[in-house]
């Protein structure tokens, strides 16, 4: 970006040290007007120093926004992508993933309205939230003009970025003067973290390194029962208490943090090319995604849940890769959708020092039909003998190929 | 099948009062000669009495086949489903489903030896392993005539059954006058229960129902440490000790089983087209598959193992429906096992009151680069600034939809 | 079915010679009312002398049903079908199989109304057809008798129909006396002829066959230019005409027709488990096809009409083998019309002698970006410089394996 | 790319004026040794001139390299992608996509001969061609230097190109001297034509556009029959005389050339983002395609037919985005070729003013049962009783829907 193009740029704002040095070096750099955008996304942190910082920062007050988007997180973002029961490579919930496409929207609606030709955002330029945050802005409005100042800066090293600090009279909390061991994102329906001492993938996790979640050998010794209803699709209820999208999510946060679920300690694929390994608690998450699984094998189709299974992966790639606002995501999320209309009822669960075990499901909707399935007697709901053609004609391919000489499916 | 046609029929023998009903009422009805095939595939059963049984309902010495198959099972039919991280319907590892083709490929060889023209076996008309059987029978042998006794027989209640025994002098042990309280399956890789006092899902199985693994209530206070090692995509060590497949998965049991891995309770969908709830204890199972997935974190490139991940749930179908010797599993099969070339290393796990946590992983083929992906300084091993190509260039397509007044991925 | 269990039975009656046979079968085997449903699909013969044959064959007027089905036909099943561009096993553009849920539907729509308790069909025991209606009815009537007199009578000899038609005074036209030489299916989407002189797939058809079409050779010997506009997905009209989704196909079928467009001669293979080889003629829908792949050509976004063109072979798939009603084809439907929201324009092509070339397509919705694409100044609308970055980050995976000793994409 | 960084270059080098340039520019800006690499792959012109042309350019004796590379072109690359039916976007045959990769293998293998540590290619930075050398080249040699010039140099006008040339006295054709109204790649398996007076794409083509086929107007009037042999998937035949694999594409190119087939114009999707408008002449490649499908329609099983068909849109993007030296190219690769063992056998086609037309297909291997499928007694060999359990049983989840409340497939 050539510094004298940009007019007023919008910053997705943490009021931490490294966006309020990513804040003034927009100033001194682009020489332009700076707008912060800070978000509860449910990461743990009150919003009130951001504001404080941003002005004490110099920024005007009509340039200052402060979002509670907790609810929109989990309604618009969240709900949606468990429906799809999505797990990138097997077992990530996708916590940070799901969280940046919302920010980007934010700021992208905060530029229009305050006439802003670019946004910036802190992430670096060799992981994929940098790729998520464009691709996200670039999808709501073509011609932003996107800053990413870890890509263009020369403050390379932490201590450049504290003497850039001090230079510019940035308040450098203690704890921040050395380095963090690793580094962390969270919302509300993960915390993650990443780096330094968690590189080597050989190495176990030190115990500090999980926030959100206590070990499961420091559980409870004796396992508690919840129940999870849903309503087509999504969740609505905590053993019988209806609750709002965020305050149902916090509620299995609880739930999963106290008896030591949720933890995944992962190599993952990056977008941009290489593995990274991650840390990642999940406690609600992942309570939320056996519960999900469970209402559905009762009350969706055999060929339905089978094609939602294939074109999983695919969609688990497209949020972690940063497509979110894509067509084919859309499409996805369409077909997704469609099959989630009868999917309600209510789950039972054990959580059990790390453990989400089922131990129940049932559904006004529930497509499971113990007349059909009974060792007993069944009066006739299934004709044994049906089976015969349905074999032999299952088989007829198979015949015929081992009758050309190609036996046991040969080729 | 009609009665006259039948000359000789191979049975697939468990020694039990069932296949022991079978035998006779084959031999009644059809006035054909029973070979009776009885297999050791780590049931847990002794296959003397089996012999012993056989002997005494008259089969011939000549005709009397009793096989230890563990070994080609583990190393032919389980080990090659774990390359490709098989789960039917997100959890189900396949146990009984992988156990039938290697039955019906031994019976057919059976068949082949003997000169005999059928084969018989002891699956009902509801279920899946009738499918499993006789499509394989059919794959290997395409005019073999298939005698399935549960579809055609009169022997439709406990108490005809019973009665049938003893009016043809069948022993009948005690605990079998009166009906089991479930219908069990078990071989080296699993042991399942159905039916009965399974059979409504909303109620919570009762601790008899689990025989292979313990409470993970009752499991050590302490984790267990362990490695397994994996060569091109196969385990070939469990704490630095070489086992062969049967005794490296019977080792990874009694891991399991003493710290209660491997329970599932599940809705699944059938074949056959209806629901039913099975409860599956797979210890070795389980922890192979969490080691398998995190020896490929590090040494599966990331699009081999998206494409894997995407064929996956189509590989699982098509063993659970049974269509194991068929030209799209062999297929598939050929796409998995080019991918395993280098999947070679070990991975280091925590067993824990029913949690199998990764601690750590390390290969000789790693893809995992610290240089790359570290936050330090890496020597020029990545360029950040190549990421805004990167990101520009996938935004391309958006932007240009988005110009075109389509925001946000809209279509 | 048991003969006594029937009391009404609604029969898909074409008032031919083999369902007016069929008719009178169930007359005098169940001994139950029959209703009759004539359906005009396009198929090119008039109904009215089958409401005549109905009444003389003693069905009371309230038990005859005659309907023109062509308009729902093309708008409810044709169009949906061809935005997913499907084609079966590459070439089959599916027009028998896409009419079976339409005349089932119907079927089971006057059995409501007339409280028939089954329903019939002329479809033989080897075929797709069978699959396709009783699927349908089933899922549209899950307690619905089906009775399929091909699997179940006699009358298995050509001389025995002739016999039993003569017994019970049911006129047999003179040309109906021999055997037809191959067996045929239309409707207004297409022909279709197979069996008897058809069934060596090493010879070639007879000129015979083909009904619908001239033969290429004999098409006008200069090309003739047309346009077919498309609104969301659907065409709408032709050379700038206006026309209904039945009158419009049929247009484009007279202009394929003289053109000699759309003759398909394939081997294909049938649910049931054989191969078998059809003659096709599909003019209209020949026409069609590549026109909807050409507005879509410059509508659709790259990923989109990727993830379409991997899910269409199922989606063919699903419509061949009788999986209309279905919730999985429903939920691939949803992704498909999510997908068709700008896919609006006009296409323009030549009709030559059997060939279907496009020779424009232009559209308000176009993302084809002349300004990006061009060999001239772009004026900055797209920088080269950004393609090394793009390419880079793309080929790291691929580095890195290299450099573990994987060279050339080597597992 | 730093200036200084690069000792010896490896260049891509036709011997046209574009490459003359490029290699000049090279020596002057990098100041470096340049290797010249000229390969036939059947593009029609004779390498003689290239070779003196480098000499003129000073290039030394040892430092030229010309290959004929045909018969592996044809062999390596298009055998193995035809086998897989590649179709990118539903119809383009990647005529110039497969040629990529083998040039930039070749590039390289005479890098690793010859010392050079830099490679170079003639392509511009807004095609696919771009990322298909430089892909091929890192997944090869993941340490080489990549010079793309096009990229880089400001030689952005053909003015300022022309004018380089004469300052360095590269001799320039006549015909260069204005602009060509088109850009054109060819080798054996295409001609493709794409830029200036194609950009626009509601215009159709000038029919100087087509250099490898006649108009089919003016193909002859009568069709011509050929007939193709296959063994294993690859053709190895044509009107019964055996050919070498480039061989064979000749002539199946000169008899797709006089009977007008081949011709392609489409819009089509590039990697890099953007659509483009593309001719396309694949004469012999299109009868190939069409040959290929009619001998696996008899040859190959039904599951292994839909799953090659499920997977091709997957393959083609692979070989059009330029991952042909890919582990996930390999693994499909696996899965193809393991399905076309049995792939062997005659096709027999009509050629006609543009139409390939099957008429006929016989195999040794055929699955192809006319017993089976015969409207005539069939003597048992298909018991259409089957049928009823076949249905019945795939019809029963459908069932259970609708009497749960979801009819027709509802959600």
């Amino acid at each position: 970006m050539r510094v004298k193009d940009v007019k007023k740029v919008v910053l997705a704002y943490s009021g931490g040290l490294d966006t309020s040095v990513i804040l003034k070096w927009l100033q001194t750099t682009y020489r332009c007007e700076v707008v912060t955008f800070t978000a509860d996304l449910g990461q743990g942190e009150e919003l009130g120093p951001a504001r404080e910082k941003a002005r004490l920062l110099g920024i005007r007050e009509e340039n200052i926004f402060v979002d509670d988007l907790r609810e929109e997180f989990v309604r618009d973002f969240v709900f949606p992508m468990f429906r799809a029961n999505a797990l990138y490579e097997g077992f990530y919930l996708l916590g940070t993933s799901i969280a940046r496409p919302l920010i980007a929207k934010r700021q992208i609606e905060i530029a229009e309205r305050t006439g802003a030709d670019a946004v910036a955002h802190g992430a670096t330029g060799k992981g994929n939230d940098q790729v998520r945050f464009e691709l996200s802005y670039y999808a709501l409005k073509p011609d932003v003009k996107v800053i990413a100042p870890w890509r263009e800066w020369d403050l390379t090293s932490r201590t450049r970025l504290l003497e850039f600090a001090e230079a510019h009279q940035i308040p450098i909390a203690k704890d921040k003067r050395g380095e963090a061991p690793f580094s962390v994102d969270a919302n509300l329906l993960h915390s993650s973290s990443e780096g330094k001492i968690l590189e080597d993938p050989w190495v176990e996790p030190d115990e500090i390194v999980w926030q959100r979640t206590i070990r499961p050998e420091d559980a409870p010794d004796r396992p508690e029962e919840i129940t999870v209803e849903f309503e087509r699709g999504d969740p609505v209820a905590v053993n019988g208490e209806r609750l709002s999208p965020a305050a149902l999510l916090t509620r299995l946060n609880e739930l999963g943090r106290r008896n030591g679920i949720g933890r995944l300690d992962l190599v993952e694929n990056r977008f941009v090319g290489m593995k990274s390994r991650g840390c990642y608690e999940t406690p609600g998450g992942t309570i939320l995604h056996v519960a999900h699984r469970a209402i559905e094998s009762i009350t969706l189709d055999r060929e339905a849940a089978h094609l939602k299974d294939g074109l999983m992966p695919k969609y688990a790639e497209l949020v972690y890769y940063g497509f979110w606002f894509s067509p084919e995501r859309r499409m996805l999320q369409a077909l997704v959708d469609e099959s989630q209309r009868s999917v309600t009822g209510t789950v039972r669960l054990k959580l059990y020092k790390g453990n989400v075990i089922v131990t129940g499901r049932r559904s006004p909707n529930s497509l499971y039909s113990m007349k059909h399935v009974t060792f007993e007697e069944d009066q006739g709901a299934y004709d044994q003998f049906d089976a015969q053609g349905f074999i032999r004609l299952n088989a007829l391919r198979l015949r015929l190929a081992a009758m050309a000489g190609r036996k046991g499916g040969g080729l």
